[in-house]
């Protein structure tokens, strides 16, 4: 099974080009324009060949748009899909049987492109305007975009058209299309042509003025038609030979860009040791789940060359709604128009009120009550951790510069600025960077995983490395029920006996606990055991004589107590890991929790660090810099703002909406549980990797698909063993990510279940060659 | 003088509805429309007005839009301003003269409005479609933007009348519109309106459908259109009641909007204790250089609910190219709808590779060779002392938790992560932050500034505190004259002296210079003098014996001698200063520069820290945690870097336009220089300025002016001398900030002159009341 070719295509291709013709409105002349386009291609070349596709068209049969190519001119292999009758729009016209959906419609057009292999040009010219509905009623602009052709655009030459192609060609322009020509008729009295063309020349975008047709007058049309055919044909060789030319130029900055990128680029995370010119691939766009590719090093030179890959890293964790999607560029649009960026501090605009309001209403913690902004989760951190540290000071009654550290997890990461990778344990993140100093105390800690179709608890070697077998994954996530029981005491006997050891004798103090709640992303995918971080809150928050005594009242719901407890949601909230905030399932409620990523939906950066109004009164003093001196430039910009508002109103009602139901029932099956806990990888799929031999453990959890591959040599961030996984998994069209030897793979909120299966299938196929 | 209202003013008023009539095209029955509700108003009240206004519009005098009003409805006020004979465009039926400027054609909407003082509703109707020119040439959906009137948008209901109706509504949207309402003509062949009314429902727009006109089939037109004006308009009290409901709605809204900030929002370096929720400002909207705001304790209730405010702090410094600028709102959206954002490592795209090569090219400084992305000024700063650090580590041989500092000035500031607080000295930013420990050597350094009419350079109490005076600004950056006279000497002599103390004596180990060039911003706009910035990158460069000794070549021009020297441009660069680089006035070329704030105009964040070939090629080695292991997840991300290119783009296009040559000729009077050294404000204004009794001292460069207030109590952050001033300021339409006893107001790089003359007045004003 491979993915399906109408949602993953782009054609490009080195001999053919494919040029797409939209309108400026409906009767402004497009089939007009594209027998000249096709009678001046002829002339240009006797070899080259010409083809014209009308995919949808309404009318009467003998009016038909490919009839009158074919009749005007010679030598053009015409092809209309689907013709309807009625002169309406086709979501009208179109019968309801057979298939008319914009997949079998795309399917059509990439096959009927893809079967030509020749040199030569072929014109696809669109129905309506720009945003006339397909069969299916989606807006053609939105319907192609997965092909995201060239455009030319015959503008309107009537009077008001100035304004139908201006908006029509934002249209085009917001939805990420190019536009190579624009095509006009001249009329004397409206002059629309000398308007436009020095509006399109700021967009590099040349324009071709026509003579007018001759007006529709009857039958002897046909003469004066052919007479105009003719003449006018001649006096496009310049528009052609542009359209060559963009076309050549577009292939040639394509192939470029490796190459330039790999000397001009210095890549984040990367050693550039291990990387060449030709393995950097071009993203020429993207859409939904997919990339359009070009890599130079499997460049085969056959005619199609864009590779589609599945972002299968979610383009760092960040993807969710799928790429390019247009109520995200409409959002942040919008604000872009209302507002540009505008000063935060002592304002307030409403995109950032709003998805305040919202994600205190939605995130389901009751303890929240501010919500503090910054850029990305590495500041999103640092703040969350000035809050938290501030607020143990006072109480405590510790001077600035005592040295306080946190309590984590081992493995932990919570971003790259300096003060939070000093929150991480001394790993491969971190060894080498000159500033870093570790500041915390780090479990280890019980981690989920299957072998086998098992799921199972493995227990640290300090824990006394015993493994828990568990007959399904909801189970383990029942930590109420085994809170009670003889693990849940051991966990809590050993997390108090080693902070009590800590803080009495080695006189440690603690500023914060801050954790990522169930999985640590950045150290590998480590899937803890929910059970032991739910009771590392409650020992913290709970035990006498722990911390030291403290006045303030702490049985209110908002009051922290121990010290507050920091929960990273950066990469496991909002549904990537099935639920809209993962501390639901520890069942406790942070104190200050972090939020980014797929808050802005995979568009743009913006973070949000929500902390209850115990913290935030700490930071309430006569003395200015008492306050939390931090904010960035773009503190709570519009557009993030807008965006993260329109994709968190998403994500709710994708669930709402029972978006993710077939998959729930599928992990429903879990004998005698009841519980939100699945996945939208399958459980049979889970069950199957777990049973290789290359495979060391394996879970899945809300998109997340993480495999631990056998390493015999070396283990962690330094492992090369999937190496070759990943390459197999990227000429299958994958582009996955690892964290040494684990692989991991991750859809969006929106992939389509066929996706996800023909996902599975393709990982298994790799992972069996291996 | 103040500020022309024509390009200031929002109107939005509790008693009087101002609603903008848009068309999806021409001819598609806006002033049918309009006609429909002035009569629906008419009955809904006897006592309130209705209003409406055509400013422009274009055909016969007897088939004026305002005189079919008032033709078929009584009791409506109509106006048109401009009626030109032949029915084209605007911009072609429009004689030369009088003006017809947008100026002109703004103020007479907005005195129009504002004259009218009673309860009621103004229709105000657009001619043709929402970008047909006005006038002037400008798209009405442009010219209008400053107002941004809720909208009321008239459909197409005619074959392609969905296509053109979404693209018209998507161009207003994309400009930051609220369409308040759609109407549409019942068509029984086309329906476009069962097609529109869901697509509009998902914005939250209503839509009204309306029976079809009659025919228009001559004189006896008149009967069959009041018959059907009569019949229709009983029909539309749903839509006028929803007009209604959604003007009160907006104005609740706004109102509300503080309050709940105030108990919602944790603010960034504010100290809560010191706001209200009746201090904060709700930003309506912003449009060049101004706001549109609404604060409750300064709510007169006057008509008038917002009021314009210049944006004095550019908001926080970023702001250059103005606010809701449409080129930049369709390179966010046209990158958004072709890639969202996509992974970077390993991939490249063209926005990223494009921005790279555009600043590397145009930066003008040729050691500079790689790129890096980040996401603010903050996280670029952590990214180049990483590159420093690892630099110099590698080249001295130290290991990797050696204790390593940075050699700064006094006063500096590069972001709020913790790792680059440690840059800064300790001062008000720092020292109640719990993990904050200085980790440099700062040196007190001359600074400039203007008092009583002259420019001086005042010396640090280490170097004698001495004053020197100038004949003009430009003189002080002939630093290549003087450097080699006695000031030239006594610096590096100094800094010498004091480094080869640090070094040799203390055994201090330093592994970068950091500085921002000329201005250090947020310590307080202080001003130092370029020579000894200069003194101090060549004394570390050029010094022998003063760092260990090395076997590199640096010879070469893009080798680094003694330690990295890193250039923070976030502020000064991208001609807030005047020119490209600020780096120039000093005339040495950084290892490492970073570059954020005005690099993407004012819309959102990004950041890119560039460095020499040389520290790029340190982190080049075969393990891989010897890479560069930092990387935010939306890296690179394509809104940002498309934004920044156009951005950038027109920076330098403005510069070689000549844009601010007036301003550049009021410098150029400096006696006996020839120097790019220049102001938006003008001399003579600072000069005033600086004789003040109540100013310290006082400087422009660029787009920047700050004046240091005398404050006999205190100086520096804490101080409170400006607070009168801000409030002053701020009733009179100035939103400044301050740092300390630092007022300071910037343009950005498109405000007009008549803008800045009018700030000169204000600010003049507010200086002499306090």
């Amino acid at each position: 099974m491979r993915f399906p070719a109408n949602v993953t295509s782009s054609p490009l291709s080195r001999s053919l080009r494919v040029f797409q013709v939209y309108g400026a409105n409906t009767d402004v002349g497009k089939t007009i324009v594209s027998t000249l386009l096709c009678k001046a291609l002829r002339r240009r070349s006797q070899t080259d060949g010409v083809w014209y596709l009308k995919p949808v068209s309404t009318g009467a049969q003998q009016d038909a748009d490919d009839l009158h190519i074919t009749r005007f001119v010679k030598g053009v292999e015409t092809k209309c899909f689907w013709q309807f009758k009625e002169p309406i729009s086709p979501h009208l016209a179109a019968p309801q049987t057979p298939d008319h959906s914009d997949g079998s419609l795309l399917s059509k057009v990439r096959e009927h492109i893809s079967a030509i292999n020749r040199l030569g040009t072929v014109l696809l010219e669109t129905a309506g305007g720009v945003h006339s509905p397909a069969p299916s009623g989606t807006s053609q602009a939105d319907l192609y975009r997965p092909l995201r052709l060239p455009i030319i655009l015959v503008a309107d030459s009537n009077l008001g058209g100035i304004s139908t192609s201006i908006s029509a060609f934002e249209s085009l322009h917001t939805r990420g299309y190019d536009v190579e020509q624009v095509v006009v008729f001249a009329n004397e009295k409206y002059k629309n042509d000398g308007y436009l063309l020095p509006y399109f020349s700021r967009y590099g975008i040349p324009l071709t003025v026509l003579p007018p047709p001759p007006p529709k007058s009857g039958p002897s049309d046909e003469a004066a038609m052919s007479e105009y055919y003719e003449s006018t044909a001649e006096k496009l060789g310049a528009t052609i030979e542009s359209l060559e030319n963009r076309h050549a130029a577009r292939i040639a900055n394509v192939r470029s860009m490796s190459g330039r990128a790999f000397s001009k680029i210095w890549y984040p995370f990367t050693q550039h040791e291990e990387i060449s010119a030709n393995s950097i691939q071009a993203i020429d766009s993207a859409h939904d789940d997919f990339f359009q590719t070009y890599t130079p090093s499997h460049d085969t030179s056959s005619s199609q060359m864009l590779k589609p890959k599945f972002d299968g890293s979610a383009s760092w964790w960040t993807q969710g709604l799928g790429h390019s999607n247009p109520d995200l560029t409409l959002a942040a649009a919008h604000a872009a128009g209302r507002y540009g960026h505008v000063m935060f501090p002592g304002s307030i605009h409403a995109p950032a009120l709003e998805l305040a309001e919202l994600l205190l209403d939605k995130i389901g913690n009751g303890r929240l009550s501010r919500v503090f902004y910054s850029d990305n989760g590495s500041t999103g951190a640092e703040v969350a951790l000035k809050m938290a540290l501030r607020a143990s000071r006072l109480r405590y009654g510790w001077s600035p510069n005592e040295k306080v550290d946190i309590i984590g997890l081992k493995g932990a990461y919570h971003g790259d600025t300096i003060g939070v990778m000093d929150c991480a344990d001394p790993g491969a993140f971190n060894k080498e960077v000159e500033w870093y100093s570790g500041r915390g105390f780090w479990f280890d800690f019980p981690k989920v995983g299957m072998k086998d179709g098992a799921w199972k608890i493995n227990m640290p070697q300090e824990m006394g490395g015993s493994e828990i077998k568990f007959d399904n994954l909801a189970s383990i996530f029942d930590v109420e029920k085994r809170e009670g029981g003889v693990v849940g005491e051991q966990y809590a006997n050993y997390i108090r006996g080693e902070l009590k050891r800590a803080i009495k004798d080695e006189g440690k103090k603690f500023g914060a606990v801050m954790i990522e709640p169930l999985i640590l992303g950045s150290g590998g995918m480590l899937f803890a055991d929910p059970l032991f971080q739910r009771t590392l809150v409650n020992v913290v928050r709970n035990t006498p004589g722990l911390f030291p005594e403290f006045s303030e009242d702490v049985s209110s719901p908002d009051s922290w107590s121990g010290v507050p407890i920091v929960f990273d949601e950066v990469f496991t909230g909002l549904h990537r890991l099935g639920r809209v905030s993962s501390a639901s399932f520890l069942g406790v409620d942070a104190d200050v929790s972090i939020h980014a990523k797929l808050l802005t939906g995979g568009l743009l950066p913006l973070c949000t660090t929500l902390a209850s109004e115990s913290i935030f009164k700490q930071f309430l003093h006569k003395d200015k810099t008492m306050a939390l001196l931090h904010g960035h430039s773009y503190t709570a910009h519009a557009v993030g703002c807008s965006v993260a508002k329109k994709s968190v109103e998403t994500i709710l009602e994708l669930d709402q909406a029972g978006e993710w139901k077939a998959a729930k029932a599928d992990w429903a099956s879990q004998e005698g549980v009841e519980m939100d806990v699945w996945s939208q990888w399958r459980q049979s799929f889970v069950s199957e990797v777990s049973h290789l031999p290359q495979v060391e453990g394996t879970f899945a959890l809300g998109t997340v698909l993480a495999v631990t591959l056998r390493d015999d040599k070396t283990t962690g961030y330094t492992s090369t063993a999937a190496g070759g996984l990943l390459a197999d998994l990227k000429s299958n069209g994958v582009d996955a990510r690892t964290l040494g030897n684990v692989v991991y793979v991750m859809t969006s909120l929106t992939s389509k279940q066929e996706t996800v299966r023909a996902l599975e299938d393709i990982i298994m196929e790799s992972l069996r060659a291996m």
